[in-house]
């Protein structure tokens, strides 16, 4: 059953990719994932130990409800050193049981039922259906592979109505892999609209680069962030948004309304995931790690005939051009799943002009990777025949 | 800043108490906290243990996003045994961190903007603001201490209109203790209204009583539940939702598109809480604890001169009458805290017909309860000359 604020949140399909493969491996199929959004790496060992001495040290008992006041000045001292960002106040961060919830909290807390959000197509589908259950609407911005999926900002300025409220941004972007540059985030910041910032891969940015915070460029900003696919912290449900100071009584009686607190022992990994030198060893080996397979994966779909204009610099992601192959991504995705036996994500399942693409991930091993793949060149190889 | 959605949700009164009590503990004051709606025990052992052993283990990754299977399916064969509620699908049962989001998602998924929800006033100051952030109208139906706070059903019937879809119940209940019969559960159900059924306090019934499940009255409904009370466990942020079967599809995209899983660790905890039989005894022993603290705190409350119609059998509190002492609770409490150092929750912050009434938990030792009220009798009598 429906009603008009759910009829038309619906499904990923990549979960119907999932629930496709699960059919096929009870059949004794051996499916190879390239379709997930999680690292496959387990969480950094002093992380884990700090949330098991927090168990055993009887910390199951509601936090603050933005927070551990620790956590909160971690990562005000956090955005200081990355991003050079000074006077941000603890009570600006507010704690969430993973990052999801909290575009829940901050999208509701300023725009009205009715209000606009500009969101790229293609985009992480999830972004147009937080809008539309609070009865926002989403107002799609084409962005092209020839640009590296970034925001026109010119686009944008067209695409701005007397209800358009705010511009939804993600850098490094799920599903592309692509960041915003510097000019881009400041173009986007001087059109004087509330920008909401998914900065969640943030951390998982390879060869150079560097992923620009949105509050390098403006106040009137939320930033999403958390500590899933940086530290391999999925199940763990932790994140964090940053609010503006005029925010912080409404967000926090949101937040005492609708969450209470976020998990207690979670928290304390996390504190441990900002401040232990070790970790930052152990999230260096998986970055290399990532970096590795990305550039195996973009020579290898290269090789077999994958678009791939702008290298992705960023996540876990190559969001690669199938057009060669067909112009039906979902169907591709599902015909590489029954016949080659590896799962992708349609480019569909990321909005109208992700029609065309794949998205590959590569939190996966590299082996897994390149027998993958493989199997996709001879499938694709012999089809042609 | 505030948005129409947000105007209304403000933060508890029992938030501004814990404030200044705060404040008097920092300037050297020893507060008895009464006001607080938390368990004092620690998670008992082996639910601790198996929350360690999940993250020794490396659960650490996301779960299916309605929650483990084996804790779903423990948690249907538990309606099985406390309440003979057969032929639960472990699908029908959505787990989220905590119970609160729980709300959002439900009412979300049945109510439009502008339909009306029937809540008691007084009642947790959380149900009306789920509603008004979904844009849904809050329909109060006045309770009264001579009917322990009960619904009665010719005013709920009256209250009925055309945009009113669904009726909330909470039983046992916060702020009153008091349970439902299952008369009113009956006739509540008869209604034909969607019921939301908050059973948080299943598990927290004293004397005998015996707590009804909506389920075994009425397929209409949903029913929230969760770990945070009966097994001490607040920090683990564990909770579920029992939805209707035509909600399944629905209700799943939502918690897959705003909160993608649970915690893992918790939802392992959790299944050692439902079935290891170590968890029952020490359930048992903290609800011996709370019964032997309610009773004495009742007839402590009674000697002092507070009114206490009907006695509460359920969850940790005690909704005193306190009319004979002021008819402003708001003040009353500021001054319990004030001038006896000792924290209670107004009855007011619960509704305009909670004023008058102070609530009071039992969720302390035995030893802080007699203190407080050994100060707050000395405080009223002094007050008296």
């Amino acid at each position: 059953m429906k009603c008009s604020r759910t009829e038309h949140i619906c499904s990923f399909i990549v979960m119907d990719v999932l629930e496709k493969a699960q059919e096929l491996e009870k059949r004794g199929c051996d499916i190879i994932h390239l379709e997930i959004g999680e690292p496959d790496f387990d969480t950094p060992l002093p992380i884990k130990q700090a949330g098991i001495r927090a168990l055993e040290a009887g910390e199951t008992h509601y936090t603050h409800s933005l927070g551990i006041q620790e956590l909160r000045e971690a990562i005000c001292r956090n955005y200081e050193a990355e991003y050079g960002i000074y006077g941000l106040d603890p009570d600006q961060v507010v704690i969430t049981s993973g990052t999801s919830p909290a575009f829940l909290v901050a999208l509701g807390a300023v725009l009205e039922p009715g209000d606009e959000l500009i969101i790229t197509n293609p985009c992480y589908p999830c972004y147009p259906n937080f809008a539309r259950f609070l009865g926002i609407i989403p107002k799609f911005v084409k962005v092209y592979e020839e640009e590296g999926f970034q925001y026109r900002i010119e686009d944008v300025k067209n695409a701005i109505g007397p209800r358009t409220k705010g511009i939804l941004i993600n850098s490094p972007a799920n599903p592309t892999g692509h960041l915003l540059d510097a000019d881009r985030l400041k173009g986007l910041a001087g059109l004087g609209l509330w920008i909401f910032s998914d900065e969640i891969y943030h951390g998982l940015v390879y060869d150079g680069e560097r992923a620009h915070s949105i509050l390098e460029f403006t106040d009137k900003c939320f930033v999403f962030n958390g500590f899933s696919k940086k530290y391999a912290m999925t199940g763990w449900r932790l994140g964090y948004v940053i609010i503006p100071k005029p925010f912080k009584r409404t967000v926090q009686c949101m937040v005492q309304n609708f969450f209470i607190s976020a998990n207690a022992a979670s928290q304390r990994a996390a504190l441990v995931a900002l401040t232990d030198d070790r970790v930052v060893t152990e999230t260096k080996k998986m970055v290399d790690e990532y970096d590795r397979r990305r550039k195996f994966m973009i020579s290898r779909l290269k090789e077999i005939g994958f678009g791939i204009d702008h290298e992705p610099k960023g996540a876990f992601y190559v969001f690669a051009n199938a057009k060669s192959f067909g112009s039906d991504s979902y169907r591709l995705a599902f015909e590489l799943l029954e016949q080659a036996h590896v799962g992708v994500a349609p480019g569909i399942d990321f909005g109208t002009n992700g029609e065309g693409y794949l998205r590959f991930s590569y939190a996966n091993s590299i082996e897994k990777i390149d027998e993958a793949l493989n199997r996709i060149a001879q499938y694709l190889e012999q089809r042609k025949k």
